[in-house]
């Protein structure tokens, strides 16, 4: 990259796509010159353990043990102990969330310092660390802020419960994030916006993954304050998630599944966008690169977040 | 066995030694006639885990699916979780106890349906049966009554750091069970006692198994009021404990290492001993049964069980 040597990037994720997004960029971008904010919108509490599935997804990936075929969790991971817990839990009450033993050990850990009263932006930074990442991840906030989801089937679901336990089926009427209202962005997320160069939103679902880090106390003005290139990667390519629920749930919400309604979803709170070849160009008045955005390998990870600096350098997305 | 079809056996183990003796004594007695009541003093939190080693050693041991070489933990065990977890622990300081991959899953679930709530009783029966137990397993107590040992070496210590984190090296000055004596019995294990038609204390460790069930509330003078075989047998055989820290506890109270010195212990709680074969005779009052109680294997575990039991049908133990 040829970026001047002190422009600083600050990226928005929230799981897999996100996580993908993050590790093309930290091959280009040392960790000085990279913070990768993370959603906490779907963290919650599961058989006592404190759990953060976006931000253990970033953290593996980061750190390259993240399972490869699923894009979560670790490689080589087993499930000896969800094994015998369905000794105790035939119905499966407990045992419909994925807890690999491996990955055991980041919610035990977690709990335990968290119980300590340590932030969990110390945390974190001490779970990230201890497994070889050098880019900064900071969760959006320290608050508890979860994202609930109002289902025709089930009304109010637990993010959780309605993303992993019934597998996003139900068909969602709206999503709320009112803990999130009342919820402060940490002092290191404030001090990333402040120094960014630019701002990046990953490929991540923008009212699942996104959303729920706007709607943080003031992140929002924060962001807007900010006369720098803001700008957002499309999830939806040809009218279809890359991955998890967006396409389905765009529809159930009325919009048309196509980037250019995840453009206007973000409304002025972008300057530029980053959309995919297959896609129908759009009227608009964002900065728009068009490339080749599906992140299949490490290698397209890294050429996707190369492109998009090279953009950024020659003054795109402004 | 020919013992009377209603003869009702209740017994007090510890860990290991304990669990042989159950396991045997449950192949010869249904469930309605055999009640096994366990030391809950070496319990504690761990990981923010609610852990019960005496407990799950026996719950193990009877359910066919305990490590035949510990004679602790689960068969086939893994330790996927403890290897990930000392990526964060470089110094050891929370991987000291060994958590099992499966093992992890009784943990797990006794935490969540302690945090519900749920009585020890009440859990150590949902677990034990859900891993196919048919017998009563009973903690002597739902509350927590922690041993504490005070050391020359680092003064009190929790038990589990002296028993294992520091491999019972420390020299022991005092043993303590101030909670227990706060403690109450159970309803099931007082109503366990009084249906007994014998009491058994199994060859665990007086000191750190027996001792501290028997300074839980009026434990002691529940016993003493009921006027049937109270027998004990020795974990002392040829001036050696096996296994564990009975005989370098003993002399680091000031005892003679023999089964003469353990059954003076018990005391008048006593009415009758088993003692082994190898060793030396001595003068009690008490009506003693000797034989081979090394309980190596399954077998073996069954044979000492049934000699107890024909001893006590022919009037012994009284």
């Amino acid at each position: 990259m040829a970026l001047s040597g002190d422009y600083r990037v600050t990226l928005f994720v929230g799981g897999v796509g996100g996580a993908r997004l993050a590790y093309g960029l930290a091959q280009c971008l040392p960790p000085e010159r990279l913070t990768i904010v993370v959603n906490v919108g779907d963290d919650f509490w599961h058989l006592g353990l404190k759990i953060c599935p976006d931000s253990d997804t970033v953290m593996y990936t980061l750190a390259g043990l993240v399972d490869p075929v699923n894009g979560w969790g670790l490689a080589g991971e087993s499930t000896q102990m969800l094994d015998s817990l369905r000794r105790f839990d035939p119905d499966g009450g407990e045992t419909w969330f994925r807890l690999g033993d491996k990955d055991l050990a980041t919610h035990l850990e977690r709990t335990r310092l968290t119980s300590m009263g340590v932030r969990l932006t110390e945390i974190t930074e001490s779970l990230s660390r201890a497994l070889g990442v050098r880019h900064p991840l900071l969760p959006v906030t320290d608050d508890e802020v979860p994202t609930l989801v109002d289902t025709e089937e089930y009304g109010e679901l637990a993010f959780q419960t309605y993303f992993v336990r019934y597998r996003w089926q139900p068909n969602v009427r709206a999503l709320t994030y009112d803990d999130a209202n009342h919820a402060s962005v940490t002092p290191e997320v404030a001090a990333a916006i402040e120094r960014a160069d630019a701002i990046i939103f990953a490929p991540s679902n923008p009212w699942l993954s996104v959303d729920p880090m706007l709607a943080v106390g003031d992140l929002r003005e924060r962001l807007m304050r900010r006369n720098v290139p803001r700008i957002a990667m499309t999830p939806i390519l040809g009218g279809a998630a890359v991955k998890g629920p967006a396409a389905k749930l765009m529809g159930e919400l009325g919009l048309p599944v196509t980037a250019q309604a995840v453009a206007e979803h973000y409304g002025d709170l972008l300057t530029g966008f980053v959309d995919d070849t297959v896609n129908p160009e759009f009227s608009t008045d964002l900065n728009v690169l068009r490339t080749d955005t599906l992140m299949k390998d490490d290698a397209a990870r890294v050429r996707v977040a190369g492109d998009v600096l090279a953009w950024l350098e020659g003054g795109g997305g402004a």
